[in-house]
């Protein structure tokens, strides 16, 4: 009788090595598969390791554009930061790898998918979810979380299993990357008073290394995506990692958030996210010249919902399709081009300029030539204060009853 | 038979002097009235010269350490960002002169409250919404909107009636301050695609004159008040000060940002506001250590209103008087100290610390020796995602029987 | 040299017959148009009249069907009801009238279009609002408000010009309806205290001569669209005039609503709106049904401010445009037949089913056979809860410590 | 050496009666309470009955005053209705029972707290949160949850421990009732298309079997409180009893919803609230004339939040004390009085008068006496719709341009 075949999200590393052992011996085929959302990694030598540790397939996927295009965009078009700081690294690639792992699974046969997140962390959650909403029928497995593997017991069932267990000294942190940016947890950073040392930081100099002279680009976009900088068309997935290498340089992106994970606690994070904080900055400004105030106003809501429904692993989810619509409705009058400083940490936007600008140089100046009919503003303001003129005779109406009865 | 009486809100400029005289001849008796809200004018020289141009009463008020406390606070507190850029400068002061000069109207016996507004401007909106709604019965008068006066004809009276005008040239720039920043407009700056040029900056240095040493900063906040620096306790006016001289030799808090106004234009202004982007920035990561998940969700709804409703000129509403009361509520457990690093224009909290910390290291670390139960997250998980396998479920078997009519 | 043309909004009555006249003597060559939403008026009789009373041409058009369709399906799919209370009845056809207004102008080459609203409702900001979105270049005449004519003076000027008096005695009810409604206000209504007298409703019979018998419909939805009645297939138009009658029969949908009008006061309001109400509840319980708990629990947020944005005249406008964009991609699964009882004023929804229904009987149910896993059920709350304990276990560990101060 | 204790939740029913003897076999001395928030509960027979199955105490309290105060007077404030349709009265007794069964554990010193809910409702996780945020150190004993008992398992059980089994067939529904209302699921309301059937229901007449006379009340309120029912004062809880007798005889209360449970599952539900009803809609109407339109606009925000936030059980959070000080601000110009009507089902509020009332008769009549400044409406409506016309004059140019292109 032939096997059941388990698909496994697999990075290379000693966690989903021995994740391949174990799931082989508990009876599985097993499909290493290997997603690359921007870590650049060496795919070739990712998916020989993963032959190699046991598993019957390995499968590697560049998926670096589609996560820039179906993913990345609805966040920077929706300026999507979770709790107002952090703009959701890890927890836009899940969706895309649960998709990709569903694909693989229905491609190959199999009957579960495994992944090997922790048991407290928020990737657990929205693995299973997104898997979840797009093939309910799939069992998952988890053994780093089910079966309680520590490192040390990790190490051990790797050397019974002829794994290679990695010589280096383990890194504190805990990390994850994608082109949108750089997630780093655990070690001295469990201490919110401490300072995050130098060496949790990877994307971005610091900005005593930074250099003393900016650099300037100007970001074109289209319908609210980015397409050019400095007049340079880009494949969006390249102009990000274009934006992410000047960026970084300048020490631009560094977030140290304490935020309340999807499970309940509270954690402290320090993200990089150089060219992602470029081109949010850089849109919303397009978007202050060509987006109308009532649009304009009311966005910010469906924004923070969005963020909100990512980071909580809704995205397959009717209520975000419908978010996603609106936002797509919202871009097509965002065209044109901001110019950006980049400089010791910061992002300026210095000029923003398209044929969509709603700002209207003749109805704002104060020169006596301007469009803007003064005279109006009386009848305005006459109406836009009667509540407060109305409220405010009621309650002089009343204290002075109250006067009487005090008399 | 006496005449009536206005109070004016008196600058000591040319615009309100000029009204000076114009209300006198129009029959008013004048009282000049200038409020200090963190300018740090001259006060003496501006009550002796408001006499000296017509008025029959001068009077000053340092309304600094008011402002502060009944309106900068709140704006602190609620995080209030209107279009998410602007700190509410000029927004803020105005509830507050409006109520100053009912009071003073009232003292006087006044009938009537003048401004020197233009007409196409946030501010002529604000205190006559602001005045109506402290004394709908006061008649409002604003010379230089109504009669249409232009610079020169300004000038023109003010000779005919004996006033000095100023020999210097006038500024490009409209201008306006107060402690919790300083707003410009106009001139060069009307071009949104214009870099802002240097002489549009007054609190902050360029980043290229910054010190190439930060400064750090340790923020006491009691009940979400800031209370102390670096130990030190301030009173909040001088706090506040005092950031705004650290900040601003660091080259923090300018913004650039093209606004949509109360009236339905857009207009490009630039605002410094170091010592304001500070506090704001460390009491959100406060806040962050200290309060629920759930409240910190749903608390921007409220910091998003509050941002419009000043911005709109509502402060004196029973809205605003509702949304006070969730923020007042909010603050009770938002005690602690962050430690700010100020440096090349940014704003780094670093560290923060507190009794009322939610942060549980014990919860959050990945160390085997925590106290969360991993063994409760697959059953969260299990019902989180109900909902999604639910209708993934309906999905899949809809999908099953269009396959059946289709063959 | 040819005279400019202007199209009038014709209701074939005194008033916009009036400004027929008014027009022509201000020099205009005057194209009376008569856009039917629903009130089936007698095109044939007013398009005579427009011609006898001085319109070089008078156009009529019978909108209902696109009225339905295009206006009245958006706000029924958004359970649009401004203040929670009213079904936006005028407010909806005001975007297509001026739509139609325009296209006519447009076709004519006017230059100018003309309504006959008073100044202080909300028609006129609707009418001109909706106009200057679709056709900015178009001047607008209002003769009745601009020229401050009372009711004698619209007499005096009709007999002067040829204009035929009515000699019924005036409504005291000022009143505007189609589809979806019927709005009435003015007369003995404008005392809030008062019972709205029996006269001042038409569509709906009082409860006390209502059918001592109830009616049942199966509704039938697809895509969130009323396409049947007790199985027979209507279009739109049609299906909410036969739910007018069979509703209005059982006294269905009466409204009285002391409400905030756009201009900033408050009116009291008799809506009628027995197909309205219907469908309105009818749609809502379907989704209840169909609607996934994240999509339900968000789209109130969007429904809330379409009715505000429909109110307030902001429906040519990409915010618009955006909020459909998210109400056409949530209707996709609304698929199903609700049972609605009709009965003595109340609108029952009995029963309801669909190929989409999310509920799981085997889920729900608390017989022993169910499907539900009710382990999870305590991992679910130990993590639900988990924030809550954290924040007792501080609040116990602060109030522990003060008492040992305080001894 | 002494026992540990447990507060057991006690109804007198079968169902916590084994619990009584569980816990007791267990090793737990039991304390039974019995709390009454208005089911008008035997509680002497109850309170005898807990100590004759085997409690060391049995605790009786009357709960029903206070319950009315702190907890429905929120939720009446508020307008709190569950995805717009359940007016929260299960939900609303939660948070007050876990009170007091905190209270009774500190004073007989227990250190666990027994319930007896099921796996699959609201109703576990709502106890089992609200205890845990007041008393966190607190265990939770659920045995009918954990032992998996099915009824023929507590017949069993109970004749073993010689608990009296009842004699009468159990009821086919699960119900729990409140001064607020009685809910009601299971049985054959498990299946959404089956109308409810008639016994479904106790407190409200069927429509059929309502008087044909209207009963007519006028409601007082003060600071949103209601105090007097046609002029009689009552205590809030006599005074919810009583309209829950009159609105029930008028079959006034029914609901039939199809809700998403906390735990993410739908179900449907059956809800009988006569007096809260009435009282819902009489504070809305009375809001309506005294409440300005800006608040009228965005408490519905805090309203929604309110009723989620009750309805998942996070009663004694920040986030819920700071809605609370919302909606306390927002209540102190809700005074006046609402005249209702009661008749078939319906609630009609037909009158409201107020000392605070914003509705003004000068302003809102359309006859020539009128104080509204008509002139006002064309300097409004020409800013209101400035930013319409500047958009569409761009959108012209851009398509002229097209034109040019295209050409």
């Amino acid at each position: 009788m032939s096997k059941e075949k388990v698909v496994l999200a697999y990075s290379g590393g000693l966690d989903t090595s021995v994740e391949i052992a174990w799931l082989k011996n508990a009876g599985y085929d097993v499909i290493a598969c290997c997603i690359d959302v921007g870590e650049e990694k060496d795919l070739v030598k990712i998916q020989e390791k993963g032959k190699q540790v046991g598993a019957i397939e390995s499968v590697v996927i560049d998926a670096q554009q589609e996560f820039a295009e179906e993913y990345v965009l609805v966040a920077l078009q929706a300026h999507a930061y979770y709790e107002g700081k952090y703009p959701l690294i890890s927890a836009l690639s899940r969706p895309l790898i649960a998709k990709k792992l569903v694909e693989v699974a229905k491609q190959y046969g199999a009957t579960a998918i495994a992944h090997g997140c922790t048991g407290k962390g928020n990737d657990q959650v929205r693995f299973e979810t997104e898997i979840h909403a797009l093939a309910p029928e799939m069992k998952i497995e988890d053994p780093i979380r089910d079966q309680h593997m520590s490192r040390e017991m990790e190490i051990a069932y790797a050397k019974e299993n002829g794994i290679p267990v990695p010589i280096t000294k383990e890194s504190p942190y805990s990390i994850d990357e994608n082109l949108w940016g750089r997630a780093n947890e655990c070690g001295v950073l469990e201490d919110p008073w401490a300072t995050a040392p130098e060496d949790a930081y990877e994307r971005t100099n610091a900005l005593e290394n930074t250099p003393d002279a900016p650099d300037y680009v100007e970001i074109t976009f289209e319908q609210g995506v980015p397409v050019a900088l400095n007049g340079q068309a880009y494949e969006l997935a390249e102009l990000i990692k274009e934006l992410n290498q000047v960026a970084g340089k300048h020490g631009i992106g560094r977030i140290d958030h304490v935020e309340n994970r999807l499970i309940g606690i509270k954690s402290r994070e320090i993200y990089e996210a150089p060219g992602a904080e470029v081109l949010l900055k850089a849109h919303k400004d397009l978007e202050d010249l060509t987006t109308t105030k009532d649009l304009a106003h009311f966005k910010p809501i469906i924004e923070k919902q969005i963020a909100e429904t990512i980071y909580n692993a809704l995205w397959y989810t009717p209520l975000f399709d419908s978010l996603k619509a609106f936002i797509a409705e919202s871009q097509k009058e965002v065209n044109g081009v901001v110019r950006v400083k980049l400089f010791k940490g910061n992002v300026i936007c210095e000029g923003r300029q398209s044929d969509n600008s709603l700002y209207s140089l003749d109805l704002a100046t104060y020169t006596s030539a301007d469009a803007f009919d003064q005279e109006s503003a009386a009848g305005f303001i006459k109406l836009y204060s009667l509540p407060s003129v109305v409220h405010a005779q009621v309650q002089q109406k009343l204290a002075a009853a109250e006067q009487l009865v005090l008399k």
